[in-house]
């Protein structure tokens, strides 16, 4: 069936023959193993160019800044997957990707989308991306939105993560307007929101790939790739150390069941 | 309800509280965002130390070679559901990822599991690598299993990415022992197999990699976080350029129904 | 780490002890097992109350429409998942089922919420649903939206499941408010899109679901346990008579290099 | 590129015109909307013809006894999934799907595999079940094998379930074969393992089916379709209800972090 008109697929990313596979207009065997950074490669895949030394600095502080936060609930859902089918790791670790949604990890695209839209209203504003960012914000909480990238359940001050990603970015030579953008949504936070609620890691990873020519449909791919690396590491250890069914019997240990129950079943609210 | 014996999780990847996040016994703001590469980072967060530079090196050439092939069925994949539903990238990933299985991406492990048996054997053949190689090949075809890791649809000489693999391992300082008995297994096929299968980027990577002191456990988790990269690459290129339901059209352009059909009908072929 | 208020978790679907499973209110091996289709099962389990016959008639009728419709995308990206991993269906299935999404069968949802939105508006126009709809309509496209549920890249003429469905509706006595609702869309259509684009199943599902009280909220839910019954016999199927790869293979045999090539290369257009 | 060998698809499930789409043989909107279950239309897709009112009836009791079992791991997976990205119910249920693996939905499809093996050993034995069971069980002890459909952490005399599943299998006319041999293996189980492991709805399922005619290797497809009806009214309750985040909460409220700490850092074993 056709869905559609386009009929003759196309990409600009990869073709190959029996001798050569170009990546990007480049032959990944002579110009790309051994010579470019795994980090290098992914911003030449989306990008469709090499970074500079202080593009790649920026990617390279912002996968790592992700990667890796604990038993978060993606990476127990990934290993309570992979305990009960550990047959298939790739199944877990689809899993684990399948939690960077709009509330968890997809904070990063849409705190980016937020900063463009601020870039964009300065104008209006003589320049002024205090005001920009008000206007903005307050649009926002207008329609009860919450303010995608700020706040944080464990980190009530400044996510430590922050202010390092701030360094590597001015450090790299990174552009700091978005960063200013970042710092000034959070200014007038507490006036619009009545709520203290800081900077984290989520609006400063846009706030930092912005600067560095990222294209902001692809941010989400930031906090899926580095995950995914820390999914692997934490499945590698629920192989030698299973906690997948340890997670689960943790969770509902206490639980309330409101339904109806048959006649002289006494509801116990354990499982 | 109480699967299995563990109640209470452990984990020694990460810990934090409001002010500090642990990975590794490292300080995650102060001691790694900024200081070392996201391939560094991979391997700290699976192996549980920093690499190497020479480890990095090889890792960082396995995950490049890997992360691209152009439209392979994952991508596919990906790129059909990304234009069903493209309100989830992350699902769009996900159903990329599930294709890292035993038959396409897999292929990694099960040949590292290979070579570590023919390393083992080794020692009952007075450390002939090519008569361990050898028996543990025969053994493998006897049962009519796939040799995992020799033999390409398109690289019918050697894949490309081959030799460089191992000439980055040999330039890094990796450990060769894993490159002989890859060469063995190669060595031995035509005799065995009755058709000359060329070592492919499959068997190059674990060859390479347990030569750095790689887990073979995780040997999966090389392919899958490369073939992550390439496919948020190939969504966000869905994005402005749409091609899912192309290749999807494509795909069926022509096939045969091979079932019954009700009186009246004529069966076309084409849907 | 703790995320929202909540902080014990409750549920009113199901409870249970050594010696009974409840259900809804009901225990599972006594009054369910062996007494009530699957069928009823799932509206049991969705709405919390047993279905009459006409409304388990309804929901029958709708996931028998909706179950198969050939080598769709989402059976594609699934036979491609299962070639490629045969060790494990599951991911294959999901594969499949994360193609349900707003752009193909997530429409019943989204048509079901604008059956809703004209309901409501109907008040103001005097009870009179072509006004109510056109408003509506109108509104949608004025922001260049699809109208979800109506057209299909096949049956240009009405889908023929949509008559089918009306027709077991009525005979089945559910109400057939919503079904003069998508009528009345479809009516308006042509004036205002300036094509015919007919009602589609995608359109009749929630329009004879929601009259016999399904609620708009699990619609997705249909399309997605129908396809599962589905996606189960293609991989069925797969594994006796294997066509994964041959999709894969089919839906890029032409295709479109975009890209740069390294001096030396010839693009060939074909992988 | 080209994998494997046949390159036009083909299928016998379905196929379609502008006017009709032929499932199975038969015109979709004629002939089975409105006309058959779901629960019929799934044995016809799967079986390739129309279940008795026996097959039927066993179908359904199968599919009711393994849709819920409450806060489950594959649930809580789920739940936590749509928390984290409310987006996408396509991506929660398939996280939930993922969880069907070997060691836990996945017993439904081994212990079938199990009961064949049994079925053809008999032959060998003089027709003696009770032999038969004996030599393959004791076989799968001496590999340290688990015996698929057996045991329960909950239900440790025998699950309600399964009584119930033979009483419909018995009434509606169904093969005895299979039932009889999952008993030769419960009673073979005490002296072999030394623990008077009980048949479960595991193993149970593939009893009841396998005397109608279910092919063994769709068996995995009971269980999974059964779960993603239930996924769906989990995630419908999440929406009003949501405790994905208090289920991820709960699971971690205590844990051993086992790693090290750097200097300064008060491990503290709560997140």
């Amino acid at each position: 069936m056709k869905i559609g008109k386009a009929t003759v697929p196309r990409t600009a990313i990869c073709t190959s023959d029996a001798h050569t596979i170009v990546v990007r207009g480049r032959d990944l065997s002579k110009e790309l193993i051994g010579k470019v950074s795994f980090t290098e490669h992914f911003f030449l895949l989306l990008v469709g160019r090499m970074p500079s030394a202080g593009e790649a600095a920026v990617l390279n502080a912002t996968l790592v800044a992700i990667a890796e936060h604990g038993l978060v609930p993606s990476v127990q859902a990934a290993r309570m997957t992979f305990a009960a089918a550990p047959d298939a790791m790739q199944g877990a670790v689809a899993a684990g990707v399948l939690g960077s949604g709009s509330v968890i990890l997809g904070a990063s695209e849409t705190a980016g989308r937020l900063f463009e839209q601020i870039d964009r209203a300065a104008a209006q504003h003589g320049g002024d991306l205090q005001k920009a960012a008000q206007g903005v914000v307050a649009a926002l909480r207008a329609e009860r939105k919450a303010i995608p990238g700020y706040g944080h359940p464990l980190h009530k001050a400044r996510d430590p993560r922050v202010a390092k990603l701030f360094e590597v970015s001015l450090k790299a030579g990174g552009g700091q307007r978005f960063v200013k953008i970042a710092e000034a949504v959070e200014a007038v936070i507490p006036d619009i929101v009545g709520k203290d609620l800081r900077l984290n890691v989520s609006a400063a990873i846009p706030a930092v790939l912005l600067g560095v020519g990222f294209p902001v449909n692809a941010l989400k791919g930031v906090p899926m790739l580095a995950r995914t690396a820390s999914l692997i590491a934490h499945l590698s250890e629920e192989l030698t150390d299973p906690i997948g069914f340890a997670l689960s019997y943790q969770a509902t240990r206490e639980y309330e069941y409101t339904g109806a129950v048959p006649d002289g079943f006494v509801a116990g609210g354990h499982s």
